[in-house]
């Protein structure tokens, strides 16, 4: 991590409820769904950052997952409402990488943790291996880098 | 519906285990999953009879869903094994419309009967006021039209 | 409809933006997530009117399901915020009626129109064949029976 | 990992098709469904094994995930035949591990792998510590311990 970086958050807390069709016969929320969550995140992060899907998309690139992991330490059930932390955590390695907290917003107990790591590819669906240009200026524009 | 396939049936029969992920709270499937089923019944049907998503897209056309029904009469559980036909209903409109029903495989009970309707969009996402040659020659092909 | 409820209107607006992962092929929303929108706007109404799942739930009934129709008109593309209208629909028969629109929140346009039907179970998942108690006293709170 | 298991290979093999609805606009399987595939891994060892939900179930426990972890590496496309292997692996912690891997079924490539981790609560959800006497007796017929 950039020196930089080390005195900036990046990151965006958005808000979830938990619906009926998410719920398993074990009365909470069925672990694959978490996924979803961490899309929303990921959202709420690019609409505030500039970083989104279709930012990438309109400079000509699409990232997707190489690698998402996630803790589920306590569950949720049907009709809580979840608050989803979205962190960006710099790298010097052409990707992009977020951690994420996920906590119960009445309770502010942390139910799950989680990470992601996407990487970048081109129109023709081809691996990026440096920083692509809209990146480093996305990054620029941040402080994170000079 | 035209005399010649008033004595032939055009249908398939298809079969699908239920997910863990797909049984509510309540234990049983959760009624939005049964539109993957009468997908997977669709698909079954387009993969015998050469009317697939494919073999549309492959002849610039897509055709998406305009109108769907469904009845739900007893329900599945987890780990039930089910049985969808698909039944192809001739129309003189320019749609595509199946019939479904769903039973339990081991009890041979109905649980589900559905419709949809589908309509064809050209390349441009135009609507086809007419039904399109490819679909056409399948009708001929059939036996369904002369 | 009970010349009471015919000059008032019982129905609920709910708001959702659709998630990348809701999104097919296409580029428009898989018509199957629908019935989760049909769900949020369910949840909505039994929010507002004391007539949700729990609600139900807690005076020992659960109302699944058994029909539901919907025709979709124009499509839901990524990013696109959806409004959704549920309107409670009174019936004499034992039955939870909705009717629902959905339409797109910047261009108003009518994208969706649904309807779906539900029954009353007791604890042991038996057909209550008349209106329960609970359901009735709701009725006569919201004035739509004496 | 025991001396015994070592000699042995606890896997099962299992085969999924893509459902149109289980892809994303970028025409790949959007990368939250692989975590059914997984759920679909681990039944078909359960269902080979004597390991199942159900069998779970009925000896009083519950075995929710606490822990996952996938590599993307290639996507899966509309219509492809997948393969999922899913493999046990014995730990001394009182948890459930597996190991996947998912490749096409006609090009062999290999896909994606994963590893899912399991705890053991019992009937009133309580954590167990220690190994829970159904599965110590699953360990021994299978030769795992003596």
């Amino acid at each position: 991590m950039s020196d930089i970086i080390k005195n900036k958050l990046f990151e965006v807390e958005s808000e979830f409820r938990v619906r009926f069709s998410e719920v398993d016969s074990m009365r909470v929320v069925w672990h694959g769904n978490y996924l979803k969550y961490l899309e929303d995140g990921r959202e709420a992060f690019g609409s505030k950052y500039g970083l989104g899907y279709m930012d990438f998309f309109n400079n000509g690139m699409v990232t997707p997952l190489v690698s998402i992991e996630c803790n589920y330490k306590r569950p949720l059930y049907y009709g809580d409402t979840g608050i989803i932390t979205t962190r960006y955590i710099d790298t010097d390695a052409a990707k992009l990488v977020f951690e994420y907290t996920i906590y119960n917003k009445e309770t502010k107990e942390i139910l799950s943790t989680a990470k992601s790591i996407q990487v970048f590819l081109n129109a023709d669906r081809e691996l990026l291996l440096t920083f692509p240009e809209f990146f480093l200026n996305w990054k620029r524009k941040m402080g994170i880098i000079l």
